[in-house]
């Protein structure tokens, strides 16, 4: 059995906590937050606290916290025989220095409270100091999902911005056809299917290998034709931009 | 029975005739291109032409073409009883004029020859001249699919303007974060469920609604880690200027 205590009461903690919770192997011992309110959540649940004076001994302590605190946080486990891992995909092992055994646990998934995660689809990035620490890591993610991967903090990084491209930046794309819709009076659910076939097309596939649209095919009359039809500057010139970019990217730049 | 002639024979006309021809209820009769040899897929399994001339007669007259040939080929139509179609996000019902009977069926849908496609989850956006014709495409929609919208000529520009946004450039940013993954020796595979669960996201909540990442958060030191980290100028332009777009959209503009 491997004893959690888990720090931080977000999204990531909360996703985290239930896929723990139904995983066999798996025991969070306690919840830890600064401010109580946050913790109602976890009440009824397991052990909660605000005092980090009070975590109860544990395997691990994981910390699914702001970036920023993580260091003020971990310089107070340092006297903890457990491992100390983080979660986020932009802070370096380094940040956990001075803790006896360190790690990272970075989750590659996009987490909101009122949507269900399937957590066995989740990839699990995991980095420690040592081989024991690193398999203890592996155990930990594989009772919760299928899909775990040694990746170094450098490569976390390089991750974390691939994820801002893939995810933050699509769904603000997202956001910008839903608008144009709305201002048409069209319903956003028109466009849903293609959006659902866009993600499940590089499932199996290179996006680099299966681009398509106007810009690719250097469709002067209809870039043209959308540009005028652009109402917000920032719409356009993320459409020049992309587009350009596009056609940089496959070599059609004239 | 609803008879069909289809012109063309590239994504979209090939999509086309294999939803067809598995519905009960129409029956592709002919399948014309110019030229011989991109008929070659359909020469075993219908009649093919390669003039104009020689179309025979049926309800529909479905043109899946580039956009620049549709007015050139429907102006060799206007002899025909048929309803004169069009499957075109970006040309206007009025380049059929000089038809009999003119309709427009846009799939709004990414069609590649390799991936088969879902025909039950393709909204068809529909728009003819009469209530009868628009009846005919309903039936014809309907007939291979669940989901048939009404969508006049400017809305359907509006909805492929949006379409390149949610399909076009998303594609191009799942491209980005792919580049990005293979300079750092990180297999593209970790970001493939982060993919998919973004666009499952939407399919039930506003994009508006679910926007996560440094630009909403205005977390300025991750944003600067990042443009760091970008190698290639489009890509840091890419991510400074959707960044600015997220904050703006969000009220978030320093």
């Amino acid at each position: 059995m491997i004893e959690v205590v888990l720090l931080g009461s977000g999204n990531v903690a909360t996703h985290l906590f239930k896929a723990f919770s139904a995983a066999e192997g798996i025991h969070v011992k306690q919840v830890y937050n600064h401010s109580k309110n946050s913790l109602a959540y976890f009440q009824n649940k397991t052990e909660i606290t605000t005092q980090i004076s009070e975590l109860f001994e544990a395997d691990i302590y994981l910390m699914a916290l702001k970036d920023d605190v993580i260091p003020t946080v971990a310089a107070q486990l340092q006297d903890k025989q457990g491992l100390i891992v983080h979660t986020s995909g932009s802070v370096a092992l380094e940040a956990l220095n001075g803790c006896k055994r360190k790690g990272v646990l970075y989750p590659l998934q996009t987490f909101s409270k009122e949507n269900e995660v399937i957590y066995s689809e989740i990839p699990f990035c995991l980095e420690a100091n040592t081989p024991e620490d690193l398999q203890l890591l592996k155990s930990l993610a594989e009772m919760i999902s299928g899909k775990a991967y040694e990746i170094n903090s450098q490569q976390r990084r390089k991750l974390h911005l691939s994820a801002v491209f893939v995810c933050n930046f699509v769904n603000h794309l997202y956001a910008v056809g839903e608008q144009i819709c709305q201002k048409s009076e069209i319903p956003f659910d028109i466009l849903k299917p293609l959006i659902a076939e866009t993600a499940r097309k590089v499932q199996n596939a290179s996006p680099a290998k299966v681009q398509t649209g106007p810009a690719i095919r250097n469709d002067q009359s209809t870039i043209k034709g959308h540009l005028e039809l652009l109402e917000s500057n920032e719409n356009k010139k993320i459409y020049e931009l992309l587009t350009s970019a596009i056609q940089t990217f496959h070599g059609k730049k004239l």
